[in-house]
């Protein structure tokens, strides 16, 4: 059986160690390389990870990483990415980039969302799995969608896709923190998160252009972080057409998801972020009024693993050619 | 000072304790008398409230509280209510109900909702203070507005009554657990609640129906429980008029509630929860982007105190001419 | 490779669904029977499995079990399982009992603490797997123990047995709510567990009395609830005897556990629960004044995993001769 | 009605907007200073605050505090409050400090956990208002308690000043993250404290040393961080002597504190932090075996108020001869 060699680019955050741990159950995978994100980062122990990981988090280095790995997840700084994901590729290191800093195809949104980046030749595979397994098949730089994005993505693509919806969509997605990162900041203070709830980016979200793209349309974006740690529930407001009742939206679905081992289809109770948590499901249902026409869609995820390691993980199966599910369900 | 002997009718739920807590501040308010919410309900003794209360808890009795109280709050099942309600006015006692039984003023609205509930004869003011005022200085029956419809409707009517409001209006509810009630059930359960987001009542909730009567057009409304315990945030979605921008919001708020001790319009930083737990305030901000006409509004309080007891007594000081801020500042 | 047909008797409590989590990973165990908690209970879906597993969860019967399986992890009332363990045992079926029934091997204490249990003929084995492997190979009927033992056992024992300890033992100990159960009460209602701490079963838990069997000497035991999901930590207190340092102690624990693949002794900082939440492990570590003779130690684990259904898996595999990590590292 | 005129110094941590909170409730206190705790901090707004406080928070100045006020509350960085407190008093302030500089009566202890302050020649009186009351009328210097100490002393004082306690004393404490101040930091992380509990500074917390001064014998003192935003709970370990029943103990506290306004003896119920926050009582409660003689107390108080903002408040009324218990109750 033959192994990947694996460096994690930004391995102390919460996707970097969701990675280690996922990593860690694949047969086919070695981590030879786990980095911190930045050159002169001290290294760190994961007391969580002993006993999986017992190497050190050495400072970031490219150069390394071109030399011991063929592929690297990368959870860096915008700009650190879009230097580094380039050079590795070039160096012939396939790059799985979890940031944001290669998802957007419009070099006029990308500057606007991601002023960091610099003009890229570098072409990305947009990495949702599900809907984009050929690219990257052969792909070299692959743009793993952000958790949002993901969890939006799976319950409107098939709708879309068929040409069921209507009119304005929304989407008012609830996050836990891990979702903000590691960093302590003020806004991830315990004592701040606790017994709160808090909207945020509200109309100016990254994330919406995202969303946006993949689905040709606008959309209302807005993230509010809630007091969990992990996992992510967005709920989805639409229109559908005329006509259009629970058993079209139902084999939508299920013709959309039926050979896909990571999109569950609920049809008995909406989904729970609980159900989801520490999986790499995404979980999607929905209610329909068909004499108003008002649509309600419901999508869970965890955002640390469908909607960073998990789904990153996937994506490197696919483009290695190796069953999806190994070490994932 | 005269004052007002006042019974507590469902004293041991959430809302009831609050209101216990609350009237205590008020000089002119004797709490006489504080009931379960049933007839055969064993007396129960609230330790977090024994500095305050040390009275029991007495069986429901409709009787005792019409020979003993010149007011009653009542939090009971809806079928009791229907019936005890309207016996209390008629024997002298104004009724401020917070269980729903009386808030929809159409017959077939109620019977959809509220089939428990008799038809009623009893005229009741909705008690959504800030619009109600004149009506609740002559009221008998008092339909206290539920948690959910008092944070949509405090930020939407300013909106909706200067007509600059266009199409859809989608209110995502995220509450507390209190507000679930404080029966244990699977759903409010401590692990089923941790760590989990669920919507409830998507597209059947009652509380639709409330905000739909105040605001004269039809809405979508989901709610979500998140994992708090007190405290309620709406998201609400709609499109302004050509024209209106973020000054022309401010001002109509600003007008509004100019003289309002408990709404707080927040021009700087979006609400959240934790800026009006354990307060009477209801917190009310917004986005708009004037060029896709999309308007986010953010509405919060807690539900215990402005959902809830601190909005019952605020009409129960209109109601008997008092200051309305006395005790809930 | 041989496979087990396994029971589950209470497989919709917490940890009979972690059972079916992780017995779904290993290869040669198969779960072909999950039963409730009663006779006469409904079935019930699990969402949060319904990838693991997909069959249903009949109505408790041991002469189902008895007929299907070969081995049986039961979670039942003790009166139930103080009938139905041997009645399996008599028909061949190995018992991994977790409900506390058959853990007090004296006879009056047994009386005292769990007052159902009928008087009991049939041996049991105390599965503490690092203390009790020999035996273990032949027992048809293994008292699994608690969670509270099973951490506070794990780090006193070896400090015990080689006689470094001197005087009165506390065991203060921190348990998350599922260690409540499922069924819902006024104790385990959210509203009543967030953002509080308390004390239970003062002086009284039976708990107390399985640690003081093991170690035999007299322990003060005081469990807490604190507000979270799973995890569990004991912070126990001792005095060393004289000329006991900080290396003889971290020498006697290196040797006590140096092949135990589910004991991680800490020496750089002291365990924490979310070192070990979804995990078999027990992590231990200690702070030693010898001046004072004062010693601290702190023992975590997740009390569904390596407290319960994680414990009692590593149990069978001794019992059928496998190696014990499989599935569960 | 006299008024005097407050300053905080550190009005931006979670203490200095508590004091905020309830000096604003007392009719004889006016804020007319609230500085940041250090001389180039920015300003803050405080929204939850806004309703109260519209004032801005200005840089700390010695100076002006000492022109501008009667009175002072500081939590300030020990080095800061060593040399601000004293030089306050010095110009006719009365000083209440909150964080630990002034507590140490002992040169040599002093040095020893609070190595930042220099020699004080300044008296301190410590301000367990309960104990100290006659000191506190003509006090200048006034060491407010840490939030630990009040609870483990208010405990404690009672039976070893009837000499009712044998052997040693173990203080095992849970307190809610807020105790751990407002700085982010890995360890306040929402992610990081969400679903733990963690032990720290074992067997060397400075607090241990200030309960240690307080009832003259040695203690083992092992603080928690539990996921909860405000509240403490202690679990006190202690023999007490022959012949001391439940009886005794009842009586020594009944008499300790029966004119005392915020301690409350609970009789029925072990205390629990959901009794006590966002209130000024401290509640005591306790378990006694008289056969072995081992005794369980616990004690409950809200870190915030009877643990910092309130029990400052109490000694400031205390200080200038009002009474306790308004604003407070």
């Amino acid at each position: 059986m033959t192994t990947v060699s694996i460096g994690i680019a930004g391995a102390s955050g919460y996707a970097g160690q969701e990675l280690i741990r996922l990593a860690a159950r694949h047969p086919q995978i070695e981590v030879t390389t786990a980095m911190a994100s930045g050159a002169n980062d001290a290294e760190k122990t994961l007391p969580a990870l002993s006993h999986i990981w017992d190497g050190a988090i050495t400072p970031l280095s490219i150069d390394r990483l071109a030399a011991d790995t063929q592929a690297v997840f990368m959870t860096l700084p915008v700009a650190v990415a879009a230097e580094g994901g380039p050079a590795l590729v070039a160096r012939g290191v396939r790059v799985f980039d979890l940031a944001g800093t290669f998802r957007l195809r419009d070099r006029a949104l990308r500057q606007r969302w991601y002023p960091a980046t610099p003009d890229l030749d570098t072409p990305a595979v947009y990495g949702l799995t599900e809907y984009y397994r050929q690219e990257l098949a052969d792909a070299r730089l692959i743009a793993c969608p952000g958790c949002y994005p993901t969890a939006a993505l799976l319950a409107l693509r098939p709708l879309v896709d068929a040409q069921l919806l209507d009119g304005d969509i929304i989407v008012d997605a609830k996050s836990g923190i891990s979702g903000a990162g590691k960093k302590p900041t003020e806004r991830t203070h315990f004592s701040e998160c606790h017994g709160n709830v808090a909207a945020y980016g509200v109309l100016t979200h990254r994330h919406g252009a995202e969303i946006e793209q993949e689905i040709g349309q606008a959309v209302t974006f807005t993230p509010h972080l809630v007091p969990l740690d992990r996992g992510l529930l967005a709920t989805i407001y639409a229109r559908v057409r005329p006509d259009v009742d629970d058993a079209v939206i139902a084999s939508t679905f299920a013709e959309a998801y039926a050979n896909e081992p990571f999109v569950r289809i609920r049809r008995d109770a909406l989904p729970e972020i609980k159900h989801v948590t520490h999986t790499n499901f995404c979980d999607v249902g929905w209610k329909v009024d068909t004499a108003s026409r008002r649509l309600v869609l419901v999508s869970c995820l965890d955002n640390l693993v469908k909607g960073a390691a998990g789904l990153a993980l996937q994506n490197l199966k696919v483009a290695f050619g190796w069953p999806e599910t190994t070490g994932l369900s």
